[in-house]
């Protein structure tokens, strides 16, 4: 952190350029975080992105006139259809990782972006070292369940995640529900395909055995069904990078065809049709509530400073959202309390004998 | 095949016992299958289960009292409950047990039962041998997408698949979706992370590397994310037992909460109780699509025998269905085509090299 502002203070990189509704709706995201509060007197908020354009956008919203605003030039921008590694090493003026090589310096506290969720966990994996303790980060989503919302993770962070890689994203996903969703005591499921012991094969025996060794350094109430998931089973479930992208891809892909489906049976159908327009803002509604990445953002959980993904289609309340999802994130004394719960976690797992 | 029936008739054992609605519903859903001319004249049924009660049940059914029908004693039960190895071990004298006997011994072809799924498929997987060329059976479900079906497997046999098996789950699901679906050439799509190659892991790096050689054996498109599979990319997902499963049971959830949470909505404003009478027809359809066991039964592919789970809430109308996709999915000569198809599967596995 840089001497100007004071130690409380958050400087917060926002990646402006790779969303999908482009840095008209980013600049204005970042005026809502500022006119709702979200963004503190001690904060600055770095508009990452072509300066020019960027500055022309700001002059717009008289409330992003301020110190707390700054402006960093990038030449180019990450594509939706960029492929990762081309990302890595070919675009290395773009706003998402000029963005990442500021939080690498030191020069933001975090970094929010809307861009290509691939590049970005590349990028961000690669550019910012592991939390002391932690190997590989967890992508960790927000999602809604019938009363209130839940974290998953990983969602596509780690294909091949290991159980002692599991048992980390078991702990900080216990400590990012409590300061995201402001429950106290986070109830932690593994999840699996039946929740006798013994099921789900080895990997997800040893990490039972291991969150169970655990005791009450983590609230852990066992494994979890898929079924369950959007119930009052848990409040966050663990998962490995592959499932969880897996789901939560499906589950998107589920909900664009419910919205197709219904909307062509109410076009075929007057009795449709007259219930439909009635129900409309009810279907927006469950879209809404259903489309998972739209709560707010998924940070990376495990690097050493914290990158934040926001959704591509995110509108301004979108990102303004993530902005305060961020900064909560990095408050609440949350990364000292992983480094003492990753540091708890690799002692058990370095005690717990592995089984026969 | 016994000596009283033609060559071309098959013998199904339908576990009566094991569904949410009971034997009478079972009873009901035999007859049907036998009025829709399902089970052909030179077809036997044996309903398994309490034979008293059964036959008592049977009385109501005029079809039934045929020489086509028959019955087979278990004097107990499969709970939905009872732990998979329970089942095995202390079980023995249930209807599904029974009914998997008569499999291993000859007495029937297929098996069809709407019992608990952990306990069939444990029970399936051992006491009918593998197919000759597979090694680990793989559950295959039929799943609605915007138009039509899709084959997705497996979705719970084989958590930790290898992959070979998940080759193997590709040439079974291949030919199982050309004799269920009717689809002459299906597109194989190998469920993953990213389209890009060398997304989602070593484990799928390989098993990739497999289905492209094996050429025009098969009609595979490539890696394939969760979001395409209720589009149109292909037609058969390949996954592991353990993500296959996590996807059904996460729709299956999903699908209740929306259902909670549109008749919460409908009941809370007027103006949504007015549209939501009228869309009910629509919202009851939805469910029935959504609901992905719903659709006949999921076969346990790579075994030498058919054993088939139905849903256990099904119907009449799908126990009949189960029986008519189960009689197809024997059909077709699929079973000889299954084992050129993994032979020549096997042969391809085993002269390409594993990459660095």
């Amino acid at each position: 952190m840089s001497e100007e502002i004071t130690p409380t203070g958050k400087k917060i990189a926002l990646d402006c350029m790779g969303g999908d509704l482009g840095p008209s709706e980013a600049i204005a995201g970042a005026a809502l975080a500022i006119r709702e509060g979200f963004i503190g007197p001690n904060d600055k908020l770095i508009l990452v992105g072509h300066e020019d354009n960027l500055r022309q956008l700001a002059a717009e919203h008289r409330v992003l006139k301020s110190k707390r605003v700054e402006f960093k030039h990038a030449a180019t921008v990450v594509n939706p259809d960029d492929a990762a590694m081309t990302v890595i090493k070919s675009k290395r003026d773009s706003s998402m990782l000029i963005a990442l090589d500021m939080l690498k310096a030191g020069q933001a506290d975090l970094v929010i972006s809307t861009g290509n969720t691939k590049a970005l966990v590349a990028a961000g994996t690669i550019k910012v070292r592991p939390m002391e303790g932690a190997e590989r980060p967890a992508l960790a989503a927000i999602m809604p369940r019938r009363e209130g919302h839940f974290v998953m993770l990983d969602v596509g962070a780690n294909p091949e995640a290991k159980p002692e890689h599991l048992v980390h994203n078991a702990v900080l996903g216990s400590i990012y529900a409590q300061s995201a969703l402001g429950i106290t005591n986070p109830r932690v499921g593994l999840l699996s395909v039946g929740t006798e012991e013994g099921k789900g094969g080895a990997r997800i025996n040893r990490t039972h055995t291991l969150l169970k060794a655990m005791g009450d350094k983590i609230n852990y109430v066992g494994p979890v069904e898929g079924f369950d998931v959007f119930g009052d089973a848990c409040d966050v479930v663990v998962t490995d990078g592959f499932t969880g992208n897996v789901i939560l891809k499906t589950l998107e892909g589920l909900v664009y065809m419910v919205r197709d489906m219904v909307g062509k049976k109410v076009k075929s159908n007057p009795v449709y049709l007259a219930g439909g327009i009635a129900m409309f803002p009810l279907l927006r509604d469950l879209k809404g509530k259903l489309k998972p990445e739209k709560y707010g953002g998924a940070p990376l959980l495990g690097l050493s400073s914290l990158v934040m993904k926001a959704h591509g289609s995110s509108n301004r309340q979108s990102i303004a959202s993530a902005i305060r999802l961020g900064l909560e994130a990095v408050g609440h004394d949350a990364n000292r309390r992983m480094l003492v719960a990753l540091a708890e976690a690799n002692a058990v797992i370095s005690s717990t004998p592995e089984e026969e």
